[in-house]
């Protein structure tokens, strides 16, 4: 396995697009990543996205992008694992370069969710969960996680308020991120007073779709002289694993298993350990997995998340600073893109790219992205050290 | 890059599968692989589906079917690329293994396409061609290929009946195949006189869909010691091209050049030319794609395909045997696991256990997978040369 560096990047705002279709979207972000690189070609092209057959009545996106980008022949594929769809893609991507079977990767997660024909949301995010056991019974994908939040502020003793901050910390963040869906400042009294959608997830808990498309270029580190005004950034840890879908046949349902599973084959091949992690781009797309994510990958005991937040060692100069560009809560969770969204984000930090929302020093980012309720959790670790 | 011996193979028989479900289909191929390759597990799960979202109200299917087959906790995603999701599926796993970053693979390729709240094939299979530029005008995808066959016969000069042996080889082949949707022999007459589709594409020109699963266990050939009764099937060339997905937009309608690219580049890695191969799993969704992939595979000249049909150089004895178990115009067409099928297909050729339709001899099978009309176009090519 070849060492393998991520030369570019690429992104658009997380919004309604209704002047972009999801073609352009896709394109405006590998466009942007290659530029970025300083290429004008790829070998490969890897897309994420979920829900483009129903949404946008558009499936065989890998031929569909890379002609669009003016690709035509190049090797083209769509991967999808529900909302970890992105990173899914993104580890198909490394995986190609760093066996040698590829020289130039493009990835590129995409998702456009509104002003098309078939954006039923919640009838096509429930295909995310079991269609058998858990859709048919009438439950949709937020009671899903209203069930887990219920259950875990019984067994541990929690309020609701104690979560607030896992959301003000998110907005306050999206302020320095123009590629954010939501730019607006949120307090823990706003938090509590927002609208309830399942008890006991309130608006505030829950992060908000969005159309978006975000991409990388993935070449073998070894090509590479670093010749930037920023420090080159490599893949140090890769590992996926998945859980059952349906959350009644899991053994402990406040557990995200597939989290610790996949964060310690990416600490073991990075050589570190959680204190080594400088950032976090966790999948909260509720309050509830963002504190289950932060304990299963070692930065909280069982049960103590929150503790995180309320201490707010989650904050850029805390402990383990999360959500550093808004996480899912606000920069938003176009599904099938928010993986290679939240790679971007650890790369432009470990780029000293971050802006008002920069790390200082930062050695190692790691992002985390949650296909369905835990069931599918893709984990990696990137580095500016040499 | 390590070489890659496929050790286990399993499918399920191509029909209207009403007492199974999607995960049922794929669960019975993977374990019938699992059983063949003589292990009790694997180490991560390639999916191929194109059409779960809106047949069957299921995505995730990585996960899915990890959980269902006793693999929870594995790696596990899917891949589509419309028709060639089998394939692409197929060269992930191999790739993950040729790299060193799994040690056991398995690949499954699944289709439910009838008696599924959401079976309308028709538009279901429209998601392959542009939304906009193709669908949104009105046309299917046997449209498609009766334009592209229309213009075929005009250019070269060739009538409707010189197709006839395409389908009557596949019909004839697939009598010898329990896993195949159809063991009814078909007459050049019977072929001439079927129901027209689309002009000139009939019945007997088209492919029939199904449900259905084919499976395969990926392991690096290094590990093994060939202790069966038959010999050791190793991949020896793996490749994917695109081109538009639109068909218009191509400079020649009648040339698949992604087929070209992948054949041309499968077998410069396997180190032979198209005399070397002994038998040639195609892609016959309609006759004039048996046509068109001989021609730009290396085996006929342009525009003279339906000549090796017309002196029988298709069937078991001939030149460049094809569909040797029937054929996705006989054995049957389940999208997402055809490329499976082919593949697992290959496999029985080259271990001897082709039955009544094995080729004597064969040293080198090709599969080749089309997504779209021609659009995505993924090439393998196999051995059972030491």
């Amino acid at each position: 396995m070849r060492k393998v560096a991520v030369i570019g990047i690429g992104a658009t705002r997380i919004d309604e697009h209704w002047d972009k279709s999801l073609r352009e979207l896709a394109g405006d972000a590998v466009l942007s990543a290659m530029s970025d690189a300083g290429l004008d070609r790829f070998d490969a092209l890897y897309v994420g996205n979920m829900m483009s057959s129903p949404a946008n009545q558009q499936q065989h996106l890998g031929t569909y992008i890379a002609d669009w980008v003016g690709a035509r022949g190049k090797e083209a594929m769509r991967l999808e694992s529900a909302c970890s769809s992105g990173s899914a893609a993104f580890r198909a991507g490394f995986i190609a370069v760093a066996s040698g079977e590829v020289e130039i990767a493009a990835v590129v997660g995409v998702e456009k969710m509104t002003d098309s024909p078939g954006s039923e949301i919640t009838s096509n995010l429930a295909t995310a969960a079991h269609a058998d056991w858990e859709v048919d019974q009438g439950i949709s994908f937020v009671a899903l996680n209203a069930l887990i939040m219920q259950r875990y502020m019984h067994e541990y003793g929690w309020k609701h308020s104690d979560f607030a901050n896992f959301s003000v910390n998110a907005h306050q963040n999206a302020m320095n991120n123009p590629n954010a869906r939501f730019h607006a400042p949120l307090t823990a009294e706003k938090y509590e007073a927002s609208a309830m959608i399942c008890d006991p997830i309130n608006l505030m808990d829950a992060s908000p779709i969005g159309d978006g498309a975000a991409a990388v270029i993935l070449v073998p580190a070894e090509h590479i002289t670093r010749t930037g005004s920023f420090p080159l950034v490599t893949v140090a840890g890769s590992a996926a694993a998945s859980d059952s879908i349906a959350i009644h046949s899991r053994k402990d349902p406040l557990w995200l298993s597939a989290a610790e599973k996949s964060s310690r084959a990416a600490y073991q091949q990075a050589g570190i350990t959680p204190a080594d992690i400088n950032l976090f781009e966790y999948h909260d797309a509720f309050t509830i997995m963002a504190a289950l994510s932060l304990e299963a990958c070692g930065f909280a005991e069982r049960g103590k998340g929150p503790r995180l937040a309320l201490d707010n060692e989650i904050g850029l100069k805390g402990r383990i600073p999360v959500a550093t560009l808004g996480g899912l809560k606000a920069r938003g969770h176009p599904v099938g893109a928010t993986g290679m969204y939240q790679i971007t984000e650890v790369v432009q930090q470990l780029r000293g790219q971050g802006g008002a929302s920069q790390v200082e020093g930062a050695r190692y980012g790691m992002s985390q992205n949650i296909g369905g309720s835990g069931s599918n959790i893709i984990t990696h670790i990137f580095t500016n050290a040499a």
